[in-house]
């Protein structure tokens, strides 16, 4: 059987795409922005909103989500997204092989024993800014700050759910450069590698 | 033509073979211990002496060489061999692709702009004490402990030397974990690698 395999990217390094691209050649589904309509169903929040608060972390929900809902008082919404987006998580898991994007997948799927074969996918800068403005094109914020914000969100998020640091190579069993080995390369290396642990 | 391939890795897990391995099957030489020998000879100091020295920094290397050797007053044995061996890598590098194993020889190409392949092996504890225990066996330091130290010892010493973290992510275009895939999926997905990169 194929592995579940869980994709950890930085902003602009292709992540999105090279996990699509595996899926579609092992024919298995594909989550990424679909557990965020999921978690949408669900929960009765917005898409809007579990975009914002459902992987990234920034200083004012830092401060909003600090007091009484560190203390426990109160649910904060975003722990309710972490909750309903980790049982979605797990569900997908549980139908078989398939490749999940973001959102701690690497650690939810561990700390129930789901095996998977964890991936991060990285860029230098350069690459992920021309990346992005091809995707995305040119608005008010620099392109690097841009970029620097979101993995900035997306890190203090993981950091705060998992109590580790998002990055740690010990965490991967694979780790590419997609800058450096293409998106292409990225895929076929993934791709095999999975086919290899199916046939094994 | 086959890249210049740079191997960085956690003590224990199984780098050094698995470079070996690498470069026998692309038939380009490898280098490790060969390092070692070659700075004995250019050097004048012992094999030993820089193998304890050549890359790693202990705490006793520090208060040694921290004081009158970082104001630059008197040169460093350990700095003495850092620059002997960087030497050495640089040469091997010029004479055509090759494995090189540890040493910053990452850092080293970089900063000559020598473009190189930089791969990092690691793998879980219990994975490195089995194949330390089975390679050399057991002694009077629990071999944890054993391991810990050697990894300690040359991360410092990569610090001490390129003024960056050993492990970040970024500066691996390709990292592995051993434990996980195995020594022989390592070899071959490093070895297609290299000949992909051969073909284009």
């Amino acid at each position: 059987m194929y592995p579940i395999i869980t994709i950890s990217r930085e902003f602009g390094s292709g992540g999105h795409s090279i996990g699509k691209a595996v899926a579609e050649a092992l024919g298995i589904p594909f989550y990424d922005s679909e557990i965020v309509n999921k978690a949408a169903e669900v929960s009765g929040y917005t898409k809007d909103f579990i975009e914002q608060h459902g992987e990234n972390t920034s200083g004012l929900d830092q401060w909003l989500y600090g007091g009484a809902f560190a203390a426990g008082y109160v649910k904060s919404p975003q722990d309710e997204i972490f909750r309903v987006q980790s049982r979605i998580i797990l569900d997908y898991a549980q139908q078989g092989p398939c490749v999940i994007v973001g959102r701690c997948a690497d650690y939810i799927l561990e700390r129930r024993n789901v095996p998977s074969l964890n991936i991060l996918i990285h860029a230098d800068m350069e690459h992920r800014k021309a990346r992005i403005l091809e995707r995305y094109g040119n608005n008010d914020v620099p392109v690097e700050r841009r970029i620097r914000t979101k993995d900035k969100g997306r890190q203090a998020y993981y950091r705060y759910y998992t109590d580790r640091k998002w990055g740690n190579y010990m965490h991967y069993h694979l780790s590419l450069d997609s800058g450096f080995l293409g998106e292409e390369t990225c895929v076929k290396m993934i791709v095999d590698l999975a086919k290899k642990m199916d046939a094994e």
